[in-house]
């Protein structure tokens, strides 16, 4: 590689590593909510934005932020952004591979005059790990971390609002120092896919043109609990039995409809012996799809299999719905815009829905947002052998930094 | 009720229940092998036992034993047996039923000569829970409790052979104590179906004719794991829903071939998270029939069934055998002549087979060995409210008497 022309994609790689280095439980990646491997994954970014002339700072959520300014100084902004908090044990690329790629797009600009600001946050809360809440970051810059989210404790005990006096943050100077710039015009994620679609397309890049809403459910199957030696078929009232054909009945009917994914992810059968026909049997349910209403109708239609189920063994169905979630759509120009830089440098970005939840759908509410997805080998996330193919983050920097070129602001929020 | 014709079911009843409160826990009934509860039940058996004339000994491995002598010193005897020892939060009859039957036979038989001496057996240890392992009693008087067994420890890592020795017996005197009178020509066990089948019959009594087979497997569903939103349906592993599929088949299998039962009682999906596909899933299978041909026919289907269904999915199987029993049937004879005990005091006695296993199952190979059910209100079995009807209780002493009295003794073992 020649200093004339730097693989910025294959350094991407490389800090994406190095910032894996940097942990709160050694020999594994794991980067939680203002810990201290927060810190020093700040100290590492501050030098590396520092290198490429921006300074940074941390607002009062703990994002660490830099603004690459337009010589107009109204000009409006544009937002790059994704996060650098962890899942335990997680792999590289989740997150940072966003904030990487766009201080790489910063570097690739060098001087180049453009007639708006780039705003470069690295979110420090997005997995929701340390307090059981996701995106408590995009919802401190949107002005949704209410006092209820700030009073919320970890396992130790430490509220939100306390997490960030012992970073050395105030949580009183949020809505000071945490929103977006009033001027935003376009903001942009990009992402791993965390799925096996863009390999099996054999592709590269996606653009998201939705973030799916979801439904997530308990379920309870109440039978009868009997010894299984000594009550024959007929005169069971086998809880596993009517979860198990409405389980199968999941699959079946998510399989036949685009788009829809429904997964019984957790399943508890008591009393749990092997002598024994199961009285009682849990398990929850999550359903997504980019379209609400079709969401809705899968629930309704899943639920009412349950019960039938249940109906034919003499097994008594509960539902309770725990979350429900709205798909929110990115926005539409945007996404256009991304879809034409893509096709610019040569990369046919496939249309995709996001089946995870992002920050981007924090922000698609308030500003004009859309995201890029990069292809996830074997599609895999959350684990320790997470990877990217140094290819398709070429592909990735090409289009954000073509967009920038080429896109002109349009207005106001 | 008069002195003259005294109510000796409602007093079988009345003596489950005193002894049901007697116990290792406080408040339920858990009567443990060789435990301070048991010594306490001996007691007050004992004193029962003398009250109708009887002494009592208890061999070496815990049991009490007591013999009704015939005039006739060298005749046969005839052993009449079940448990006392008792599931944790147990019922009062499960095991004391068939012991107080016992005794109730002997005090209604009084004085009246017969040509065989009667022992009655309390056994101390059935169910197996102290040392996880069922029938070490009625293995010890068969001449099978192995030292293997007799190592065997407990949760607390007191072995079989120390709890023989802190009881104040001695295991080095099973060989002496404990074998059945060399010339056994009959025995009989008395007890509760733990069972809806006599409920459902509208039926009091039935003659049991063979003790079930029981094959007990762990199979292993291996898909994998992955994101419940990111990965669409088609590019799935399952291994819930392969096994779900599976579980269908086999409650659909077993209730399309009679006398079968085939029960799926723990289950466990990995990793257990509500938005994560299931990648392992490990269940039990347990399955019983009279006949061994069909039970062993059910489980290759069976397991054939599992690998199509992970086939389907690229779902792997892999199955372990835990145990495998075969059936026992009850000695032909003894089983015909209880059956017309029963018609001759009034009762049909429904022919069937018993799904659980019982002590009966170890003495039927080494004497002729028979078992007579008493309903089970409910089908309530190992729950504390277990119960019995006191016309059910009559039915069963009637019988019982009635063979006694009617009984010839064809020879030696």
């Amino acid at each position: 590689m020649s200093q004339a022309a730097p693989n910025r994609a294959a350094k991407v790689i490389e800090r994406c590593r190095e910032l894996a280095g940097i942990s709160d439980v050694p020999g594994e990646t794991t980067r939680l909510f203002l810990s201290s491997a927060t810190r020093d994954a700040h100290t590492l970014l501050i030098w590396w934005l520092r290198q490429a002339g921006l300074e940074a700072r941390t607002d009062d959520a703990g994002n660490l932020r830099a603004v690459r300014h337009s010589a107009k100084a109204d000009a409006p902004t544009l937002v790059l952004f994704s996060h650098i908090d962890t899942v335990p044990n997680a792999g590289a690329f989740d997150g940072p591979l966003g904030v990487l790629i766009g201080l790489a797009a910063l570097e690739e600009l060098g001087a180049t005059p453009l007639p708006f600001h780039i705003e470069l946050i690295s979110f420090a809360e997005e997995e929701g790990v340390r307090f059981s809440f996701p995106f408590l970051s995009s919802l401190a810059v949107t002005g949704q971390l209410s006092a209820e989210l700030l009073a919320r404790t970890d396992a130790a005990g430490v509220s939100v609002a306390q997490a960030i006096r012992d970073f050395g943050l105030d949580p009183d100077r949020i809505p000071q120092s945490c929103p977006l710039a009033p001027n935003v015009f376009a903001a942009l994620e990009v992402h791993i896919e965390q799925g096996p679609v863009l390999e099996s397309d054999n592709a590269s890049l996606a653009v998201v043109e939705t973030i799916v809403g979801q439904s997530r459910l308990n379920l309870t199957f109440t039978g009868q609990a009997n010894h299984a030696g000594t009550t024959p078929m007929p005169l069971r009232h086998d809880a596993l039995t009517a979860a198990a054909q409405w389980i199968v009945e999941v699959e079946r009917y998510a399989s036949d409809h685009t788009q829809l994914v429904a997964t019984v992810g957790r399943i508890e059968a008591l009393p749990g012996a092997m002598n024994v026909v199961p009285g009682t049997v849990n398990v929850t349910l999550d359903v997504r799809h980019p379209k609400d209403e079709s969401r809705h109708a899968a629930v309704a239609h899943l639920l009412t299999k349950a019960e039938a189920a249940g109906a034919l063994r003499g097994v008594r169905v509960k539902a309770n719905l725990l979350s429900e979630q709205k798909a929110v759509p990115m926005d539409r120009a945007l996404t256009v815009h991304l879809h034409q830089a893509a096709e610019r440098t040569g990369h046919d970005a496939k249309p995709m829905f996001s089946g995870a939840g992002h920050d981007a759908m924090i922000l698609a509410p308030q500003v004009p947002t859309t995201m890029l997805f990069v292809r996830s080998p074997g599609g895999l996330s959350h684990h320790p052998e997470e990877s990217v193919r140094e290819e398709d983050v070429k592909a990735a920097l090409a289009t954000v930094v073509n967009l920038l070129l080429h896109l002109k602001p349009h207005g106001k929020r």
